[in-house]
């Protein structure tokens, strides 16, 4: 009879995978299950431990809705967000990043309750951000629909659409950084790792198109606050611009402001589709 | 500003866990961070992958009740449970191997609802279990509290104690072998990895006296049916024992069965408490 004990339980469980009908179900879940054995091994973990681990990924399963925020969370804040958004995606030449899964990007809102040309209501500072949007060739991908989301209390969710040279002009409210929500299990992890639960200051962007990869990330301020310690280190270089901040007087839509404003500029180069993919 | 890429997330997440507050956690949430980021560079996991892996934890989570079943099936399907278990636990000489952590075992039946003494109504054939508690050093543990459950659909949990010798005698049904829960998450993963979700026949114990570290073990049946594929790897050879068939006639308690009846006997051995671990 098979002797399992702690040394012989991973080749155990990896051979018991072999009838798997999928094979790529059968090599993530040895891969899983290897990396998940050498953690136990590595960690000496304990039965104490191993049920608090249990526990936790339980309330992180019930926290939140359908769209499971808790365990997106996590994964965000384990770095494993933008590990899995790093390999999935090409890196074209001059491609724009990509950032981690939207995990919080309102899509609840009416789309027909939303208007570019709507005077925002909301509180904050005015900030115009003025966006191309284009192949990797250069040309401009026109009819883009652009969803545009600044980060904190005040942020709504604007779409609009690029025009016939793939350029947009949204008027929205000037991001601000914001933390990562704090009442639940994750909160009280990064709390126990002496980890602060801040977001840099951020336009969350999805913009899509026929015959494009859909495109979602972030575009930081250049000096911002936590650009280096991002609790779900979704910084990329390439995605940081200089926010500029103006005088009351006239706005990139041809107005006039009372008040200061901010305004951006942003190219954003979708990659053709996936199919497209050698 | 930090550049994070594939390459360099994994270091950069770990650094932010310098802080913690509790070296432990530290040192756990690490390893962690390591081998889920090795695991996911390993498979090149997609991020559609990713959102079904998300989804399924989440399904797991709201499954079962507080005691998180179905998180915890997953970790015995996967192995992880005998893995940490035999990695937490003391292998003194002579000590009764204990198993994973009981999932399933019953333990909200009223303990005054029930007797040793009482006789079996649930169906099946009777089964005369002849146990010994006693230390390392060979001395019996009088009074220790025994709690023993036939596996299968008959199966019903019995408490009692044993004598003034360590030993005890009790009733119970011949166990039969059992499919784990199949209507979850987990259920289905077992079919997709093309695996069979049966336990072997087998009696679960938890077996607890002062001064000793609480065993939870399986006794399984020698030549029985999936010892060698048992689906949560419980399995450990010198849990098997001979559970020996008689014929109608005299019964290991001196009374007399009008049907055959099945008999065996198991030594079980604790280990001193962790207190007194060098």
């Amino acid at each position: 009879m098979q002797h399992i004990d702690q040394d012989t339980i991973t080749q155990a469980v990896i051979a018991r995978h072999t009838t798997a009908g999928d094979t790529r179900v059968r090599e993530v879940m040895t891969s899983l299950v290897q990396h998940l054995h050498a953690f136990a091994r590595e960690a000496r973990l304990t039965e104490a431990e191993w049920a608090e681990g249990v526990r936790f990924l339980g309330e992180c399963g019930r926290s939140g809705n359908a769209g499971h925020q808790e365990l997106v969370l996590l994964s965000d804040a384990l770095g494993l967000s933008t590990l899995v958004t790093a390999l999935d995606r090409r890196r074209l030449k001059g491609g724009t990043e990509s950032t981690m899964p939207a995990a919080f990007h309102a899509t609840d809102v009416p789309r027909d309750a939303q208007d570019a040309q709507a005077p925002i209501h909301a509180k904050g500072e005015p900030c115009y951000v003025r966006g191309r949007v284009r192949s990797a060739d250069g040309s401009p991908i026109a009819g883009a629909q652009v969803s545009v989301r600044p980060s904190g209390a005040n942020g709504a969710t604007r779409h609009l659409s690029s025009d016939a040279d793939g350029a947009f002009l949204v008027l929205t409210t000037v991001a601000e950084a914001c933390p990562v929500a704090q009442s639940g299990p994750v909160g009280r992890l990064l709390a126990a790792l002496g980890r602060h639960p801040w977001r840099p200051a951020h336009l969350q962007f999805m913009i899509s198109a026929p015959g494009y990869e859909h495109l979602i990330t972030h575009v930081f301020r250049k000096g911002g606050q936590y650009l280096d310690s991002d609790a779900v280190f979704g910084v990329h270089s390439s995605l940081v611009a200089d926010w500029v901040r103006h005088e009351p007087g006239r706005t990139p839509d041809g107005q006039t402001s009372a008040v200061p404003f901010t305004a951006l500029e942003f190219a954003f180069v979708l990659n053709a589709n996936k199919g497209d993919k050698p």
